[in-house]
């Protein structure tokens, strides 16, 4: 018998570099077949799944015959030659020596047969094993990591906003109260947009990247109370440099999302064909535009109002591309919003759309810079003047043109997934009654 | 006149790329010293500071008069040509031939004489503007992605997990509860272990980095009721690979600070020996050597409790190095901690303790891994049985050995940047007085 413990420790992800060689795997049970003679084991280690072959032959009756009754999800060890084979999915298997069981496991919940969505969201601690759920969390954290990357190389600056914050950036309805010890009321975040405008008056270039919450009761299928989102901001920057921001991060992602995870793609059975034909510059259209388009495809579209989820569909549909629309009415976007100077009806904002119907992706604009503008505004929104009073601070003391953009992760993740839901692509969504686990 | 809106803009960083060239730069009047005919200027961009030298000779009697009435953080753009200077802290300087005002700035609260540390908190806002707070955040920006990077190239995946939690972790007079729709109570997250042992079960190496809370009603210089954790989580690993990879992180956080950010240090006026001392491997003591240490140096300390911050400093004074603490009395930490088999009053926990006062900057172990075990301190420790019951099934369903750390970011940025206090070591800080701006 090899004492496990002191030899070769490989993973599943690397194995090719052991082909021929014998290896201790440390995993989990994801899958057994047998005959009477051998067991067809396959073995999750985290990094990747391998199908490992024990012959009653190589191992004895008394290994073999334990191996009968594990159970799926069982934790073993295995040690054995790697071999490759064309027919395994990664290209090699593994000829199991010897097999050591390190946690046992009956009944696991989850099994291959179909279960029912909230079955498996009462069991995310456990569904997130499969093999599905492990390819979504690895392209969520390349989407995660090509934004901080696209922003670092860059030279913006991280600047974490507060979660706990004295007042609403958006609305009032949706936010989520703290009782703050006993003094006062904390709500939780909606968006950092407030504090980046002062963070980028002090650095220029800077983002955030947090989590942000929503008290909303829609149970759409692209709401999560709470959602990751990254908002950069730039100081002595128009409409038009947000709009170029917003367009080389989306594509930087899908780049790198494409480059780096062919494998987890394929996993998810993603036709990555509508990715892969996306190109800058995305068409851009105004709103005005974006409505006349929407007539003409039978829409019967009012103007004024923020698009609904058919006419983003509609639109992305219209050019099976990402779609940039620019400069809404004033009224359908938020207080800090400057309006254009050449029509104050319509707003220096925008929005990306995505295709294949993920919908808006990217909200932002450029920001009302004048303070007697700003603070009639604030007025006009019926916003507490003295809570605003430091974000005015921002006008009075060298103010310049400046933009910016938040952008949701977990959208971002379901379009680069094809998932037909964003509770997917969050480790443990929270939504309207979703709380746990 | 230029036309500066068609002129090659640059940036302070990036200033030495344009010598003997003219350019634009665009951003703020730090401060101004004026003679009768020459204004030295220092002008910044967010990306560094600069000297501006206009004089009456090259800009005409109009607009060196203007210049006259410019206040401290004015927004300016200025044009002209740049020139080594030895003597400058950057080394260039910039001749200025066009000035042009883009917004204005007029008894700015903020002034070169000192403020009282609660006028500045109020000020949040504008106090980043300075040198000294943007050194700062410009190092906590170095600190986290090492910290990102770190993890990312040792095949850790990113599971970011949630801030909004059925139940607590550790204690519950510490936590902010928040009102959950009309149906549950949340309560706002102090750490992801929990949920990172079951990505790590899913994933093999994970990492979590957001934000915790704690409604801590202390006033020390060491704590935020809202602070950044980094939390790894390894499944397959004992105490000794917990503690390896602390000492790592560590190493390399401080390795990439020293390698980029020796200009923030400089403004910082931080004394760098006591950082680039530093070596792996860390001295590693027990909690009873550790005890017996203290005692050596005087100091009365009882066996059984955890370390205060003497404690902490003396330990850290007695090695003059990050110290590892490991073994502390089981009853001093969390019920997830594994208890060391050799003898069970003790766990198999490790804090990594900073030098110079900085204290605990990592706390961790590794986790019970036995069913009946964990069930038994589930009861001992009065926590809801059906509320961790699918913390349970971790150790029903394949249960390994397994073990993490968290390392607060706040701590770490303080420690680099040699501060009194982690409230500048936070954007904007959340104390148990503080909520605002």
């Amino acid at each position: 018998m090899v004492d496990m413990a002191h030899t070769t420790v490989a993973h599943i992800s690397g194995i090719a570099a052991h082909e021929g060689c014998e290896v201790t795997l440390r995993g989990w049970l994801h899958n057994r077949r047998s005959s009477g003679r051998i067991h067809f084991l396959t073995l999750r280690d985290g990094t990747g799944f391998i199908q490992a072959v024990m012959s009653k032959a190589a191992v004895g009756e008394d290994v073999f015959r334990q191996a009968d009754h594990l159970g799926q999800e069982t934790a073993i060890r295995i040690h054995g030659l790697v071999r490759a084979d064309a027919r395994a999915p990664g290209g090699y298997e593994i000829d199991v020596a010897q097999l050591e069981q390190v946690g046992p496991s009956q009944d696991y919940p989850i099994t291959p047969k179909e279960h029912g969505v909230e079955y498996l969201l009462d069991h995310r601690h456990l569904w997130l094993r499969t093999e599905r759920q492990q390819a979504i969390l690895r392209i969520r954290h390349e989407v995660i990591d090509s934004i901080r990357t696209f922003f670092n190389e860059r030279g913006f600056v991280l600047v974490d906003t507060p979660i706990l914050t004295p007042a609403a950036c958006e609305g009032t309805t949706t936010l989520f109260p703290v009782p703050y010890f006993d003094t006062a009321t904390a709500f939780l975040t909606q968006s950092g947009q407030l504090y980046n405008e002062a963070n980028a008056m002090a650095l220029g270039r800077v983002y955030c990247f947090g989590p942000t919450f929503r008290a909303e009761k829609s149970k759409t299928r692209r709401h999560l109370t709470e959602f990751w989102m990254v908002e950069p901001e730039m100081a002595y920057a128009a409409l038009d440099d947000v709009m170029a921001l917003g367009e080389e991060l989306v594509a930087a992602v899908i780049g790198r999302v494409l480059a780096n995870r062919r494998r987890e793609l394929a996993v998810l059975e993603r036709d990555t064909a509508p990715l892969e034909r996306i190109r800058t510059p995305f068409p851009r259209v105004s709103y005005d535009e974006a409505v006349e388009i929407l007539r003409q495809r039978g829409l019967p579209f009012e103007w004024g109002g923020d698009f609904g989820s058919p006419d983003e569909t509609a639109l992305a549909e219209h050019f099976d591309q990402p779609v940039i629309v620019h400069r809404f009415p004033a009224a359908a976007k938020a207080f800090y919003m400057k309006a254009d100077p050449q029509r104050p009806e319509a707003s220096l904002s925008v929005d990306v759309l995505a295709p294949e119907g993920y919908g808006e992706i990217i909200g932002g604009g450029q920001r009302e810079d004048d303070y007697d503008v700003l603070c009639e505004r604030v007025r006009a929104h019926d916003l507490p003047e003295d809570t605003f009073s430091w974000y005015l601070d921002l006008r009075r003391y060298g103010s310049v043109p400046h933009g910016g953009f938040g952008m949701g992760v977990e959208r971002v993740v379901a379009w680069m997934c094809g998932l037909a839901h964003v509770r997917e692509a969050i480790p443990y969504p929270r939504m309207l009654h979703r709380l746990t686990p």
